[in-house]
């Protein structure tokens, strides 16, 4: 198709999976710091009518003013509409006042997201009290579910499955993936203390003793705080190896190798490029950058 | 006055230095990085009907964020105009398209910054092909002269100086300083070779035998590579410990060394906080806000 598609930098492999399914080519900006800290960037080469950012969202703050420049850039050059391909989309937990005073990050960066981009496509943003992003986003977003991918893997790659949600959060998840397996599974209990401390709790420990392979599901890795104490209560329970497997490997500094201790192995999706991505997303990707150029 | 003064991490010498002549109180935010590197930013006690945060925009990518969610979280709990003082003022240097296809970053900056702020102050910001801010800010900008705080230090702790100009762009700082003093100047040529290579040269190099101090005067210190090597020009032409004298303390990692290795004095002044901060700009920007408010 014809289509201007930019990857910033760290999205080339990304972009490069979803301009073969695509058709068309990937555009890589020029950048470099100043010695002051501000950004330059250029584009080089002809810029279509219909153009889209590749630009995934974990560590938010630094990329953001980036990413605006190269939307405006892409229009100063032709294009009449930008679409942003974020295959994790940040600030999206923020979603209310816990506390007096707290800023609603997400309300706030979905209005500078959609005051310079026509269209987004995303996968599993973290809705938590918002039913749908559009609550936020004044522009369309195709919201994609990596949920069938996640189900695809752990049919080709695990004999007898059970599977484990670290939180009531994640019963969405982990029942929709389990039904697809027709595999039994369970959600723990979370006690969360602060940022980085947490508990869980298992109420059905007999499901992890039938000799089955445990597959921890959960949507985001992020401190791993929560993965780290659901393989802990795993083993004990009789789960010598259990799988981590989530679609966004945010990964706070020294995240992974708590679980690598334990004995754990870790899958994730690419929305995020990490050495633990099995699950490519390109394809969903793909259909829905189709759809919302055609729109 | 009736006036919440936020200051951002860093600015909290000069908000306290405001506060006190503007006689208002100084709000601090609850600021902190989740492990996945979003931001967590929450604002404690009354807001008033008019607001304005301090946060100089030195190294401004990553502070971007933060900033506009601190604008929407005063007006969230009751502000009605919410103001920027930005005493250094980012993204003002590439402002046309020098090659084909380069990101107009000023134009972009000023357009996210008109869409957060009611009114903006800031010091002398690096006004090149602009005549003012105006032009590309669409919010009222208050624009002001740290020159005449510049001639007074000079008048205070320099004896008999001679004023020297590290480009053609400082002609107009200068030229302006040094009929402030009655004293003589003179204006280097530079050939700029990448961001980070210059060369200078001098075409009256008897004005620096005279036993004067040599007095080198710019708005910013960035690379400092401009300043280092008028200073070593200097030293050759016979000023053997110039004083630099910058308004802007960027300050690019390592851009300090070299100048003290040369025996060069820094003076700046505080519009980004710096241990070589020696001239003070809370009068000037206290006055600004004033009106800013008022009007």
């Amino acid at each position: 198709m014809t289509l201007t598609l930019l990857a910033m930098p760290g999205n080339e492999a990304q972009a490069n999976a979803l301009a073969a399914r695509l058709g068309c080519a990937v555009m890589l900006p020029q950048m470099r710091r100043f010695p002051d800290g501000e950004t330059y960037l250029r584009l080089e080469g002809p810029v279509t009518q219909n153009a889209a950012i590749v630009c995934t969202l974990d560590r938010p703050d630094a990329k953001f003013l980036p990413l605006v420049f190269a939307a405006d850039t892409l229009r100063d050059l032709g294009a009449r509409r930008v679409g942003l391909v974020a295959p994790y989309l940040s600030y999206m937990r923020q979603d209310t006042r816990f506390q007096a005073g707290e800023a609603v990050t997400s309300k706030s960066f979905a209005h500078r997201v959609s005051d310079s981009f026509d269209w987004m496509v995303t996968v599993d943003p973290h809705l938590h009290r918002y039913r749908s992003a559009s609550e936020i986003y004044s522009i369309p977003v195709s919201v994609l579910h990596a949920g069938p991918l996640l189900a695809q893997w752990i049919a080709a790659h695990v004999n007898a499955p059970v599977l484990i949600g670290p939180d009531s959060e994640s019963v969405q998840w982990v029942s929709a993936v389990a039904a697809n397996l027709n595999a039994p599974f369970t959600v723990l209990e979370k006690v969360r203390k602060g940022d980085r401390e947490v508990e869980v709790r298992i109420k059905d420990s007999q499901i992890l003793e039938t000799g089955r392979q445990a597959v921890i599901v959960d949507d985001i890795l992020s401190s791993g705080r929560t993965m780290l104490e659901a393989v802990k209560l795993a083993k004990r329970a009789g789960a010598p190896s259990p799988i981590c497997l989530a679609i966004h490997a945010v990964f706070a500094e020294g995240a992974e190798q708590p679980l690598t201790a334990q004995g754990a192995r870790i899958v994730t999706a690419d929305t995020i490029a990490h050495p633990t991505n099995a699950i490519a997303v390109a394809g969903l990707l793909a259909d829905a950058i189709r759809a919302s150029v055609a729109a």
